[in-house]
């Protein structure tokens, strides 16, 4: 009999007969880790526990407690809600595809009924029993021929298989339902427990407008009920803080729909945030050592063939002629930095040189991607290029790292970072991969920051660092990127002379921070719930005059708190003073000072905050300098 | 005999028979008159001394103290001119145009040989001769067919007839020289004076570059010598401060012209100098009630349909396809705005809403007429739009004035207006237009500003008022532009509802005070010939150690200096102190500090200005608070 050795987490090795299966591993090891056995890895990839290991190899048994662990069991559960809906809305159901996503999965159908949110309860009813049933779930590995045979009523299917290159093709079934799938599968449906389905909309056959619109499913699973419970509250908390909603009723943005599609118009009060955050940014970049640059909107397209969009992502540039010569409106700004930097000649001892800019930068989306300041077809970078010797990558990346620490704390958010190696298709000698690599990671070491490594995963022009933030309710966002570049100084041939007279290449490190301001302005929007920090706030005090008669009175002291810098709105409105405090703490304004008899006889103020504090006999002097003082210090609380 | 009757300034009449000239007129009054006189204005028209009058009219004669006069006398030195070149050349010099522009005139001539700037002093040779030959200037009414058979040599000619509608045309003649002209001319050529050549380049006939490039010849005339003088010592000086020239020299700006004609690239430098007038404008815009909005670049046509932009302003516009829907780059941006207003419902206690917006426009111009940041293609406007009710109108004006005033002295800047009233081809009934001009125009009475009229020249939408400043060296330049609009509301049918709680038509004033702002910032370059002001010098201070030994030295009063919020250049390279002062002063830094062993043991510090003043032993902290004030009041003059 062909044996086979296993090799364990623990280091351990034993020796098994050949197309033993991780389950029966698992088993051997102990009953209760059979028990909880989701699936494995075999040598890094996801296994069934049924599945015949047919090698030498490394075997980890994935429970609950494995990251891994989510992946095999809402793959599964995709198959039961397929089932259930095959189960409630017959055989003519044409199943699409059913893959996991972040927190969840989904699963698209072509039917002719119309499935809305209210049917869901219905499925998922339906899916409980399948749980109940505890079908086991087989894989079968079969020829593409016998495939086709199998899937022939299912014209999806079949489209599916005609892009597959491998000969052979696995499928899973469970009681009467089978499904085309890479896996991996749990071995019975009785092993998932916690489930929701979330939601129905329209999704095209593999997202194009061209194509047939089908009906998709969202849901989720989870192995504890307390992680169910509290995503399921995370997704009503995010709900009740869609920036898509909170936006417009505070008057921050708006969009038009067909006359500007994906393209935000900012209201004055967002505006305003826009104006913090673009100041925050430039007083950072200045401390850092950026200069700022302003560069052209529309440029010739022989620069952006030469940069090499144009070969890359010419789908998602907008284009213009005038003259019979054809324009494209800057998707990146790289390209105008890097003529900057040609028109110039730089001795090593200027090096290096960083050009920041607020670009303004233009890229199609489809349509069926945008999402409100999320994902736009126009947004602002807060873009730079460091143009540096191969020296001083390190240094120049642990600034980048500093910046980055010191713009996300003044928000409060948390991050974690992934560093993106070399691709199999990449550009320039491994020998200068390795050492920027190296440079990245030790700059990763040095700051302390959390991160994991992405296997080849970088750009192809070089390696690449994103951060990723974590908002007041869990959710994380991808934002910060810093890119090393070693084609583009090649494409534009650009140079610095060393101490030897003698002409080098630069390095060039692409870095954002905020990333896209309007997506960072939307995140920041549902991270705090529309109430932003004293000193994002579009408006910081609310003055209201009790009735008309303390009108001059408001004003007065609006005007010394506008002399003060600070952002006023004096509400002298013929509403009730009720009215004008409820509409103040709407619009999330930090502080009210409400203006009558008293204050005006006494000179104290009473002060309420947005949350509902009131601190009472405040001399206006101690108010403006504690108020003033929590702005300077982009303090993430309120003072009172 | 027919008599007409004629009226002269004084209100004084008399009798004279029909046919009888101006210049016997003039010699009528007084022989000293009629030696001075160059001219007549007859019924408003400008008329040549000898040209018959036939019906009753107002005369006044023309001397060289009108302002009427440079037009008459510029034009006939383009005729003696041409004739020179005639002489020089030849007769098969072909004979495009040669009208009086602002300043001057120039004549196109289309000829074999090259001229160039070498050749302008033999041509005024031949003018001089010309002039001391006293050839009387006879004009002459033909009929369009003996004019194509007078011309038929003419290409130019025959094809500017082609274009004339009138059945008869005039053409003048000196000596053996005569042109297609309607006039007027002076009586002979003896009577000009103070003549000079300027410049010589190319330019396509009619100015289009599909046709022919022609040879222009540039040159000016005065009537007095020390007018000449004046204006010539003017151009020189001018050209010493050229931006164009300016601006890479002290890395303000460059362009690349083949991948992005015409639209500016803002080195660091520059950007600096763009960001504080910006910083500037913004607070303004918030003292006088403005809110700042964002509004996307790029929007459908439909929009530009709606707006009108479409039919006035195609040829100007970049455009640009996705998902087969046609969209526009902006060239403007108040159809934005009005999106804006149009997405609530205002009430007349909301007016007047004031948007304001840094707003990038594109606009497309012919490649022969951009220069420099004067006429771009991609600007900034400081632009905004005032929406309120009739009554509000003046009272609008008048802040918008007062802003415009605040804005223009903190450059030194004086001003003056045009008042642009209704054109015959105009938009809504005559009564609105009225009562709009009375309040412009009693705006600009209550203003105290100097102004004048320019009857019939508003837009089709509104009356307007223009803004020219005058520079350091006299020339003027259009800035800032007040237009009301009676136009777009109706367009877009936005609305606020008034005291009765009906629907009413607020008004929409456009404005902007900059108007581009890379343009003000050209003016701004030849204003200070690169010296900005300290509140705008990229750089306002520079550290000059003495040597290497004094470089920590420095670096500690250069972080001293940038704590404080200055701009601070250190120059620690290795040039001497004479070469690092000589380069600060090229760059036009405010101030510089030399730091040696004295500065080091008495920590009191030598100012030296760009100017050149010395100020020996200053405390620190005065030299800081000093200008930190100065900056502060944007104060035009240097401290020391």
């Amino acid at each position: 009999m062909d044996m086979i050795k296993i090799i364990l987490p623990d280091g351990s090795e034993k020796e098994y007969k050949k197309g033993i299966s991780a389950g029966e591993i698992a088993r051997e090891i102990s009953e209760g880790l059979y028990r909880k056995a989701l699936g494995a890895l075999v040598n890094g990839e996801l296994y069934d526990l049924t599945r015949p290991i047919e090698k030498d190899s490394t075997v980890k048994i994935i429970t609950d407690k494995d990251p891994e662990a989510p992946v095999i069991f809402r793959h599964t559960i995709a198959h039961i809600m397929a089932q259930a809906v095959v189960r409630l809305y017959g055989k003519d159901v044409k199943l699409a595809i059913g893959p996991v996503i972040e927190n969840g999965f989904y699963y698209d159908f072509d039917l002719e009924e119309k499935i809305s949110e209210d049917d869901l309860p219905k499925i998922e009813a339906e899916m409980k029993k399948i749980i109940k049933e505890n079908l086991p779930i087989e894989r079968f590995v079969i020829s593409k021929e016998e495939a086709k045979e199998l899937f022939k009523d299912q014209p999806y299917k079949l489209e599916l298989l005609e892009d597959i290159e491998d000969d052979t093709v696995t499928y899973y079934k469970q009681g009467e339902f089978f499904d085309l799938c890479r896996g991996p599968h749990l071995p019975s449906t009785g092993k998932i427990k916690h489930i929701k389905l979330l939601s129905v909309s329209g999704a095209y056959w593999r997202g194009n407008e061209k194509n047939k619109m089908l009906q998709r499913i969202y849901g989720t699973a989870f192995a504890k009920k307390d992680q169910l419970d509290e995503y399921l509250k995370m997704l009503e908390e995010a709900k009740k803080r869609d920036h898509r909603k909170i936006g417009p009723k505070l008057d921050l943005f708006m969009f038009e729909n067909e006359l500007a599609p994906a393209m935000p118009f900012f209201l004055p009060r967002g505006a305003k945030v826009i104006n913090e955050l673009l100041e925050f940014s430039r007083e950072l970049h200045k401390k850092y050592g950026y200069e700022e640059v302003i560069t052209p909107l529309i440029m010739n397209i022989q620069l952006w063939h030469q940069s090499g969009h144009w070969d890359h992502y010419k789908e998602n540039m907008y284009f213009t002629e005038k003259d019979d010569i054809q324009y494209a409106v800057k998707p990146m700004n790289c390209p105008g930095h890097i003529l900057i930097y040609k028109s110039k000649v730089y001795s090593y001892r200027d090096l290096p040189i960083r050009l920041s800019e607020f670009g303004k930068v233009h890229r199609y989306e489809r349509s069926g991607v945008v999402h409100g300041l999320f994902r736009v077809r126009s947004f602002t970078q807060d873009d730079a290029h460091i143009y540096c010797t191969k020296d001083q990558i390190e240094d120049e990346i642990i600034k980048v790292m500093d910046f980055t620490n010191e713009l996300y704390s003044a928000f409060g958010f948390e991050y974690e970072a992934d560093l993106s190696t070399m691709p199999e298709d990449h550009m320039g000698d491994e020998k200068t991969w390795e050492v920027a690599t190296e440079a990245l990671r030790k700059a990763l070491e040095r700051s302390g920051i959390s991160y994991k490594i992405n296997e080849g995963d970088g750009a192809f022009y070089g390696p690449k660092i994103d951060f990723h933030i974590k908002d007041s309710i869990g959710r994380k966002w991808q934002c910060a990127t810093i890119q090393l570049d070693f084609q583009m100084p090649e494409r534009f041939d650009i140079h610095y002379v060393d101490n030897n007279n003698e002409l080098q290449r630069p390095v060039m490190i692409h870095r954002a921070i905020y990333g896209s301001i309007e997506r960072f302005f939307g995140i920041l929007i549902e991270n705090f719930a529309g109430a932003f920090p004293t000193w994002l706030s579009p408006e910081q005090v609310a003055v209201i005059p009790v009735s008309d008669k303390y009108v001059d009175a408001a004003k007065e002291l609006y005007e010394k708190l506008d002399a003060e810098g600070l952002r006023v709105k004096l509400d002298s409105s013929n509403a009730t003073v009720g009215y004008k405090i409820r509409n103040a703490q709407m619009l999330k304004i930090p502080y009210m000072i409400v203006i009558g008899e008293k204050e005006l006889e006494t000179k104290k103020y009473n002060v309420r905050t947005r949350e509902g504090n009131t601190v009472e006999d405040l001399e206006l002097e101690d108010f403006i300098k504690t108020v003033k003082e929590e702005i300077k210090n982009r303090s993430l609380k309120l003072s009172y």
